[in-house]
């Protein structure tokens, strides 16, 4: 049986580590593909095009939501974020299951349009770690930490809209979890519809 | 957190192996109960009181049901067969996940009264391997073989009410698959509500 590959939408508050479960899910397994996401905000020092984002004008992001090009597209803070169809199609078609690591507001979307999605919350263990993780960073200003924590707030109401919640709390046990997790997925039912239709053609052979 | 097992119902034809694999994740991890059931059979050679059955008179599982006491139970070629209660809440409330090996009929009353029941069918990889396991066990007749085969087509046609399809290839392979899919249900949103709840009220604090 020729496996098609998952599509799995990957989000979590800032602070909970969920970049870095998505890059060892890429190092450690063989079977996941990055989406990279296209957008019209300026690279940050160290961001390559085609790695960390494809880097569109705005005329070349709108051009691709007129041919409909894009999954799911959001506008964020003035600037448009979105993910490319054919990478996503293509990464799935040759079997692999392909990491979208997008936002709320993103992530539903890509459920209504791919019921058979997965969509995958990271959380800290409590609220007291997600707020001591945030400040260990030593990177962000006091005023910057207290708008993500309140952002988190926000976006906790819509934990339960996705399918599975991890708690990131030991990072290696948290990643081989995720992992289970996902490769479970493929036994589903939804996602065995195939499987169970040609053996149940097959079986009947036996009537 | 504290962890509150699940309710696993693990279905399946017979000639898949489904006692096999049970009895596997049984012997290996720590984490399982099996939930032994009622009837008013006859014991078999072999078969003892309180481990492969709760033997009852007919006069004796009657009162069962009237008072509550049994979770399902169905009427099956003149017999009755059902699921004892308290051993389920027991188990459960020690954080066991605890396996019942029913039937579809029973399987499916479950779903109805626990929509969190998590419903396992152990599948065979196709029609031929499942004749030639049935046919390879060299202790049942040609017709009996027929009418198990008979059995699994009118079986399959409940395949895609069960929450996943595991097949049934290779049993090591298959067992470990079975574990880590049942673990990885602990981390669903339907079972994680406490730990959500909990975690919304208490980010709150950053408001």
């Amino acid at each position: 049986m020729k496996r098609k590959g998952l599509l799995l939408v990957i989000s979590g508050f800032a602070g909970t580590g969920k970049g870095t479960i998505v890059q060892e899910l890429l190092k450690k397994y063989d079977n996941y593909a990055l989406s990279v996401s296209a957008t019209t905000r300026d690279p940050r020092p160290g961001e390559e095009n085609g790695i960390h984002y494809f880097f569109k004008s705005r005329e070349e992001f709108q051009q691709m939501i007129r041919e409909n090009a894009l999954v799911e597209y959001a506008e964020y803070v003035g600037n448009f974020y979105g993910t490319p169809r054919a990478y996503v199609q293509e990464q799935m078609d040759a079997g692999k299951d392909v990491i979208l690591e997008i936002e709320i507001q993103g992530a539903l979307k890509i459920k209504e349009q791919f019921p058979e999605a997965l969509l995958i919350f990271v959380a800290p263990p409590d609220a007291r770690t997600l707020e001591a993780r945030l400040t260990g960073r030593g990177t962000e200003t006091a005023e910057v930490i207290k708008k993500r924590l309140s952002r988190a707030v926000e976006e906790s109401e819509f934990m339960s809209r996705y399918d599975y919640v991890i708690v990131n709390d030991d990072l290696d046990i948290c990643v081989e979890q995720t992992h289970h997790l996902i490769q479970s997925e493929h036994f589903s039912t939804l996602r065995s519809r195939e499987f169970i239709e040609t053996l149940q053609k097959d079986l009947k052979i036996f009537e």
